[in-house]
């Protein structure tokens, strides 16, 4: 069961592969480049590619590969757009890699619901482009536009998380594959439901290792009738951190309350002219009436300013504040410029807000004093921060200064009650950290309520743990 | 493993019991009365006392039970205030019932993080009365003041959980006993995680069959500034859920929307002299500034009237506010007084908000096409509803109409996309429900996973499957 004693019976992956490609012809490849296109996602650097790729339409196809999986023992990993950042779309046991980005209608919006269904291969921003002129939105924006199934297996959030809530929040119920090609529905359209033990957020966040999901219903949002962006330089992240714990006690529903550090504020500049001092910053969101928004961008300037803000700036205007949040979600991409041939290894962890700033504070001091490039910003609202290492790829000394910073990280923020990841999940790069977080009793019951759903370990194995 | 084939070895509960005694003296109960006292909960008429009642007074304790009680293969049945509805504290097998409302410590309050680590044995008014001057409260309201162990264990929600979210959204860590007596730790005070299997949603709404809670993390909320209550009363319930409708969707956050319908009002004016016009009526609440409570009251005036709302009267003072939580606080004993000496059948689904009038309708009809004497009461913002039966103790034929009006309930809910249980849970009373609703294939996956955690099927046996 566990990635160390996997091993694919001798011949399966042929005789699966021929069989593939019986039924559905063109849709197996098995070609180097494109085997190679699926053999990792971002972030972490695990080439490691499947045996074969299969695209399936529809979820009697899905539950057949699964079948014939496994009956011969093969392993197979869904995979949606490949933005995720742990390696979770990685065949480090070969096996079929089962493509879902041909899935990708939109099955039903119940606008008085708020709720819709999709399958897994939507993309994020497909998903609200569809759900234009509806009056709602699916707010979850972990930046990249990764498939909506990909969100649910990697529990994904971001920038909204503060005011909408993660997919842990947003996933109403789920159609899934299992292992051996049943199909099962767990939740329901209903906004709440106590009936027996909680499998939608049991799937949600497995990564793939119990299931394959064909079928997803979301909760939506309306979409607020104002919104107001601004931007805020604060002398230390510790100011900027109190500002938001103050607004966040005084009950202002902040949509997102985004950090970047003066290194990536400088990165932004360079990449998207943004023209802010280079400082510890604030990106803010407000969503609501025209008058709760008014009312919240006073009382978060008031509030700034008290802490050291300087150089408040807001607006409602859509193209104002599409620069900034553009130049947010490209914040990756703009850090990444400033090193060209560099590497990635994009650090995640969580911790309890009080926490951040101390957290934030050591960790740059871990980064200076090792000599290292690495701008760090994070979702504050939710004691969420990232470190952009980007180490070159032919400096050992550089990876082994980034392994050890990310363990301090890591090991700082479990002693301050946090977590090792607050929305990047496990995959390969995180399996050590997870067991240090949870405990080795924790993971020995995740591993065993992995292998009552999947009792020959098909799933994406390798993974979690 | 199920409820049919589970036996208590010979001698096992004496040894058990005599164990516990040598341990905690007077801290055990065999006495007839206190075993009558623990029997049931409310609502299903269940009546199976444990062998013994022990009070454990912190985890140590409840690790040294469970240990005790595995090694003999004796159930332990984990109890609150015993305020569940679905039988969830009977003893169909016997064995120990661990009543943990003396582990009823608040261990620590973290205002700049709003959250707090509690004991099981708290109630949540006794947790809101210790969070006084912090400018903080826990809102998971289900009416009884049940203990946080237990809101925990049935997946609690109530009258705000359109805007606070249930139980599943405001439990961040817990510690757990597992049924050999080890300890583990599931979730952080990080305000999300994506590490690994979500065990800490598994085990809310367990029902106490996957372990024993001895530490639980919640989530707290600021105390809005400002709160206006009011009530509105309707022609039919499908004007109120029209409005609650139009409400939702123009983004005004609601904190609690709940309905009742013309005989709920009537026993609630009956008990708690109300004074309403004995029509489908509205209750709502308003949390947040000065200025954005008052634009929402306005708005939500406006649209009902839209709707054929009328008497619409709102007040900001905390004693009218009170006065109207109260009334539907005691609505439960409000109806039961309409017919003394009746029992209770507390019926509960949660469709889609877009079926909810018309399965409510088709309900009533049902309702009074059999005579019976039942209010419906229901959070609209969820589309959750619930049926007060009243039916007499010596009257089979009542009770057989009960059990057809329910049926049809439920069955209409899960045509409509619901769930047969949106808050109670499944327990004793609601597992041929829950097996309509999931279906074989998954509630096998349920009770295959309660092996891996449970293999000795010691914790409350006969309960969800």
């Amino acid at each position: 069961m566990t990635s160390q004693t996997f091993a694919v019976p001798a011949g399966a992956v042929e005789r699966t592969i021929a069989f593939l490609q019986s039924r559905y012809g063109d849709r197996v490849n098995v070609s180097r480049a494109v085997r190679d296109q699926h053999a990792r996602g971002e972030g972490l650097d695990a080439h490691l590619p499947p045996d074969a790729v299969v695209w399936p339409l529809d979820k009697r196809e899905v539950c057949e590969i699964l079948a014939q999986c496994n009956a011969e023992g093969v392993p197979v990993i869904a995979y949606g757009v490949g933005s995720s950042v742990e390696g979770h779309v990685s065949a480090p046991h070969g096996g079929i890699c089962m493509d879902c980005s041909r899935m990708d209608a939109v099955l039903a919006v119940h606008a008085d619901d708020g709720d819709c269904v999709v399958q897994p291969g939507v993309t994020r921003e497909a998903l609200n482009a569809h759900l234009k002129g509806t009056g709602l939105f699916f707010p979850v924006d972990p930046g990249a536009n990764a498939s909506i199934g990909g969100m649910v297996s990697t529990r994904a959030s971001g920038t909204t998380t503060v005011r909408y809530g993660s997919m842990a929040q947003n996933v109403l119920a789920l159609e899934v594959a299992l292992a051996d090609g049943r199909l099962i529905r767990v939740g329901s359209r209903a906004r709440k439901s106590a009936a027996g033990f909680d499998l939608v957020h049991l799937l949600t966040g497995a990564e793939g290792t119990l299931g394959v999901i064909t079928e997803v219903t979301l909760k939506l949002h309306p979409l607020p009738p104002e919104v107001a962006a601004a931007s805020c330089a604060f002398p230390t992240l510790a100011d900027a951190v109190a500002a938001v714990t103050e607004l966040s006690l005084s009950g202002v529903p902040l949509a997102r309350i985004e950090f970047l550090d003066e290194h990536q504020v400088r990165a932004c500049n360079l990449h998207s002219q943004l023209g802010l001092p280079e400082q510890p910053t604030l990106f803010l969101e407000f969503h609501g009436t025209e008058a709760a928004v008014r009312e919240q961008t006073e009382l978060a300037q008031e509030v700034a300013a008290s802490h050291g803000g300087t150089g408040f700036q807001w607006s409602t205007r859509p193209e104002d504040r599409s620069a900034l949040w553009r130049a947010r979600h490209l914040a990756y991409y703009a850090a990444l410029a400033l090193r060209p041939g560099c590497q990635s290894v994009v650090a995640d962890v969580c911790v309890p807000i009080s926490a951040l700033a101390d957290c934030v504070a050591r960790t740059r001091a871990d980064i200076d004093r090792e000599g290292l490039v690495a701008p760090i910003l994070g979702h504050v609202g939710d004691g969420n921060y990232h470190v952009l290492f980007m180490p070159m790829p032919d400096a050992p000394a550089e990876h082994a200064a980034v392994e050890r910073v990310y363990a301090a990280m890591v090991e700082r923020a479990l002693e301050a009650g946090g977590t090792c990841t607050g929305e990047h999940g496990i995959g390969l790069g995180k399996k050590a950290k997870l067991l240090a977080e949870a405990g080795p009793d924790v993971v020995a019951l995740m591993r065993a309520t992995k292998q009552v759903w999947d009792p020959k370990s098909i799933l994406n194995p390798g993974k979690i743990f």
